[in-house]
């Protein structure tokens, strides 16, 4: 019988960790005391097997747990289940990794774009990109559409909006689209550089199909989703739907602690076809930790059978003065998104200082070629 | 401008929980520097204002926050991404409790049949309710039907499957639901009781309506849900499609400490249209504590507008010997499920056991008339 495995973290005493690892693997799969299972096929193929523990740091353990594949019943949603169903409810249990085999891996076609699908979509080979966000929401449908010209004309590769704004009174969804799809257009036109829309796609199954139709008719090529808000099955079907859409996939309702970072958003959300994760940076307001952001980006970008690299996208709390650092440590094959340090910029300002993110951008790219 | 109330506990020191505070309700509203913000109706209307700021223990704040309804866009996922989006990924930050003024409160229909509903269709006005789980996963559908009859004839009133029980190889779905419903027939044919077989739905959106057809054309009234695995939108427009189904939910995937329990299952699961919550009971395999079990059959059932009251349903490392004491805690208006410690009996022996648990509960129930 094929496996795959999870791998956890848990917390634990040194006395307590087998017997914790043992009830996390029958938890993980058959749910009940091995003597209530009287079928020696069900011992032997479905309950799961501890398959190493390694001690990880003062009380902590990394322990492997090896799950029967056909427990998936090679689905997303039971996958997930499989994996961290239940033990997402125990105390001290981290998800930190997955590793599937081939046939397994292979239900899920990944991003299908992906780095260099973003890079042939925004001419631009070799060098990192850029992104800005459109806030605050409560803006109007005429205010946002300036500030995506701006953007765009500044040179901005990627325009998106706030994960925050949906479809609020103050700016419907499907007078905000075309709106900004003309600013865009508008604004390339006079630079004749590319630039895109990427509006924030959100809501139940039903809804998200109304607005992914609105956003396709109107020319959009790039949407921004948060799966965990929508349901990483839901996700996987708007892909399924709409492939031709580029998705940056936002972390919001994606716990901090529950599954570990780079699992989540770079592996977790890539296997279901994010083609560039967003994720918070590390010394902005969030407290990611800078090993834990790289390891995000490997993951995200990482060799993995025939599952594109998606493009990482650090953000949140982004400041125009750490661009070249930011670079040096991510590399080219890099999306910055910078939000709010821009708009402190007022009204014509605001060009200047979109340019400036561009340049920077553009400079560390020059020195390095 | 109307506002929801938000509320959360916060992890921070005396002197910084005003700042913590004031960045969760940016971070929650406008998500950029205040500064950023040039027009004073986005201040005044949009950006969350933190209420209220309460001790609750050593290094730890109660801290309420009023969010602009209108940022909602009165929508299901929007409405999550508001109260929890990015605060997720904030340490030391849970959400504890949400208030919905009238008019938001009115876009959730709740559960459609509740606590009422299931008592019509079990013809059980008054005593607790009785649940099993057909496990462990790997069984065949024949296996399974049998079990399914077992629990039926000792008088079970509704017998689900395990959570891990999706559409695998060894039982796949449109056998086993088909299976199982002749088995419950047969059963409730013989003892003249009610009972029913709650089929557990699993899916992305399209799998997810592909089964649910399946189950009402096999005459399915009940079935179990795992909401958080589901995705919240997801689950919302399933119980509005297919609104027939009285939907157990099962709190796989929920995380144990992001979201208060008694929140998600009891308040939030409920608002979407569980009518039965289950959730880990105290004392089994799970850290929860009495307080927090007892906090969340409250939220289920307390009143909430014209929100119909849902059944909790303990669950998790149940065990026969406590069905006096657990009715005792949680009184009638609840449902027992025991799984595993059924089971632990063999062969003809289970139908025994299982009549034990229904004799318990009848008992508790004959001596409190």
């Amino acid at each position: 019988m094929e496996r795959l495995t999870a791998t956890y973290l848990i917390g634990s005493d040194a006395a307590g960790i087998a017997g914790r690892a043992q009830a996390l693997a029958i938890e993980q799969s058959v749910e009940c005391p091995l003597e209530a299972i009287h079928d020696p096929r069900i011992r032997d193929d479905i309950v799961a097997r501890v398959a190493s523990i390694e001690p990880a740091g003062p009380e902590r353990y990394r322990v492997a747990v090896e799950i029967a594949v056909e427990t998936t019943g090679y689905e997303t949603a039971q996958l997930i289940n499989m994996v961290f169903g239940n033990c997402s409810l125990w105390e001290n249990v981290q998800l930190v990794d997955i590793d599937l085999p081939p046939d397994l891996l292979a239900i899920f076609p990944g991003p299908r774009h992906g780095i260099a699908g973003i890079r042939a979509l925004l001419d631009a080979p070799r060098r990192p990109l850029t992104s800005a966000a459109m806030k605050p929401q409560g803006m109007t449908v005429d205010q946002l559409a300036a500030m995506c010209r701006t953007f765009a004309l500044a040179g901005v590769d990627i325009v998106k909006d706030d994960h925050g704004i949906a479809d609020q009174v103050y700016s419907p969804f499907a007078q905000r689209v075309p709106a900004c799809q003309a600013a865009i257009a508008e604004a390339t036109a006079a630079t004749g550089k590319p630039a895109f829309y990427a509006p924030h796609l959100i809501g139940t199954p039903g809804v998200l199909r109304e607005r992914a139709h609105v956003a396709r008719d109107a020319g959009v090529r790039v949407v921004l989703v948060a799966p965990m808000l929508l349901g990483l099955p839901a996700f996987r079907d708007l892909v399924d739907e709409f492939p031709e859409f580029v998705y940056l996939a936002h972390p919001a309702f994606g716990g901090a602690a529950r599954i570990a970072p780079a699992l989540l958003f770079g592996t977790i959300f890539r296997l279901l076809g994010a083609d560039a994760p967003i994720f918070v940076n590390y010394g902005g307001r969030f407290a990611y930790s800078r090993d834990e952001c790289g390891a995000l980006a490997a993951a995200a970008r990482a060799p993995w059978g025939a599952v594109r690299p998606a493009l990482p996208v650090p953000a949140g709390g982004m400041r125009l003065d750490r661009v070249p650092e930011l670079l040096d440590y991510y590399g080219p094959d890099t999306m910055l998104l910078i939000g709010g340090n821009l708009l402190l910029a007022q009204g014509g300002a605001l060009l200047a200082r979109a340019r400036e993110f561009v340049a920077a951008v553009e400079s560390w790219a020059a020195a390095r070629t």
